[in-house]
């Protein structure tokens, strides 16, 4: 992959960086913010890690995460903006700060202009590959704790490896990363052996509810199975991802109910199956093979609902 | 890695071939056996494969399957043995047959003398990765149909890079494999996304029967949800595995009906806990992460009698 010698140059020129990334951040976002900044320390220069929302829980084992603030520096107008795993200042929850210069690297598609140096690549798997290679570029060492958070946000955003977007590349940076210091086996326990015992006790509820029609897999949790537990929808995070397990579910759907009244509803499908289309039937949105939406009705009606707009994409 | 000369000339010494792996197979025998076998025909050498339990319907994906035989050729004498990830003639069921000459190529540790030429890494992750590196070192032309064979051999033995095997090596030998041909996303769909309805219906009913006593997770399954499901014991491959997702949860017990009575015992324990010494309490035994014994009575007896035994080791 080839780095765009004006995003080496804005990072080389300037001194003072504000590294911000998109709200509600994963590995991608928190472990490529983490390990740029590392990186432009040793260099010298001077950077602030800012997401609104912080290191999620599950995330606590990335090494330097203590850095990412909170808050914004107050006067942003001297420093040098890199925005991380998004492209929109809204994104990064940053609308109305002025910034000296910005930097954009991102591997979502995208119809926005922002940045004063762009460079957005939809085929690249993760930002943590894109920021990988500025660095390989720019002759940085990958210290350990670099490693280990770019490993992840590679990890994360391919699924563990088991992704489509899966290619030699990723596989030969995992490896890199690896020989750098990354802990493939530890980070894997972190990400996917580290729940608590409420939440997987919630899981083994959810999955109790598995009922399948025609090729379509649905999961649903109740108010009442959250107090049951002592968890919360925060705690509900992958749980859509299960029923994809089956072999000839085309469509899976976890449904969760809300304090308000009505369903909370995520949708996920395999190959060709658009639920991006069911979604907008209830006034939602998102991608062709993971989507989301709100249906109102008790249990059973929201069911036949979704069921019914389902049967027509499959 | 080096490759010992010996086992390389007599590869090319000799020239009709019998390999073989252990019975029970999983991808890491069968993937090696059919990638080793193509690399030789090419080679313009004879082989005939052969496993007692033939190729299990989870890996019926992997190419070239269909050449693996549950059936020994009647006169052995003139072939040479390759005999694969495992180094007795008995886990092969091959006892009593004579051979011309003996080729083990092995990650298992052993204490087995068997094998004209003998090559055993207990360090290295996979057979697959030893085949890999032999091929490599034979100058032969991987195939993406040997590619498939080899990427699934590591991926399964590593937990699909999740497990602490997974070394830099690992990484650098599936980027090769993807590069050659294996299509890390659709094997991992292959493996982790292709199970039977009835065979998930069974591990949702399994996963609600989950206690915890202190740092011990313990599900069952009973006769009865066997035949709720329409399934059987082999369905149930994996299912020991999915409490370990429990952060502080140091033993994950799984406990099987047998139709005589009495529980099939899987153990899996984290880190330094050594459940083989549970196991060898109820006559059974095993590996330290890794044991499985009968025990016998009611089901609050059999789980009284195993948290007893298990609160000693934690």
């Amino acid at each position: 992959m080839k780095v765009p010698e004006e995003v080496i140059s804005a990072l080389r020129e300037e001194d003072d960086f504000l590294i911000a990334s998109h709200i509600h951040p994963e590995a991608d976002a928190l472990g490529s913010q983490i390990a740029l900044a590392s990186a432009l320390e040793a260099m010298g220069k001077s950077t602030a890690l800012y997401n609104r929302d912080g290191v999620p829980e599950l995330y606590g084992f990335l090494p330097g995460g203590e850095k990412v603030l909170t808050s914004i520096p107050q006067d942003t107008s001297g420093l040098t903006l890199i925005l991380l795993d998004c492209n929109t200042p809204e994104r990064a929850a940053l609308e109305g700060h002025q910034f000296k210069r910005s930097v954009v690297i991102d591997h979502h598609e995208t119809e926005s202009y922002f940045g004063d140096v762009r460079w957005i690549v939809p085929s690249s798997a993760a930002t943590g590959l894109l920021v990988f290679e500025l660095l390989k570029e720019m002759g940085a060492t990958i210290t350990p704790a670099m490693a280990i958070n770019l490993y992840t946000a590679i990890a994360v955003d391919t699924g563990a490896f088991r992704y489509m977007n899966t290619t030699p590349e990723v596989l030969r940076a995992a490896a890199d990363l690896a020989e750098a210091g990354a802990t493939p086996g530890a980070i894997a326990e972190d990400l996917y052996e580290s729940w608590s015992s409420p939440r997987f006790k919630l899981l083994c509820m959810t999955l109790g509810t598995l009922e399948i029609y025609d090729r379509t897999a649905i999961v649903a949790i109740t108010e009442e199975m959250f107090k049951k537990t002592g968890t919360s929808a925060a705690d509900t995070e992958e749980f859509s991802n299960f029923p994809r397990m089956i072999k000839d579910i085309a469509v899976a759907v976890f449904m969760r109910e809300l304090p308000e009244g009505g369903w909370k509803v995520s949708l996920r499908s395999k190959g060709e199956h658009n639920v991006a289309r069911v979604a907008m039937r209830f006034e939602g949105g998102g991608h062709k093979n993971a989507a989301g939406c709100t249906v109102q009705g008790d249990l059973p009606t929201a069911k036949r609902k979704l069921t019914e707009a389902i049967r027509e994409i499959l």
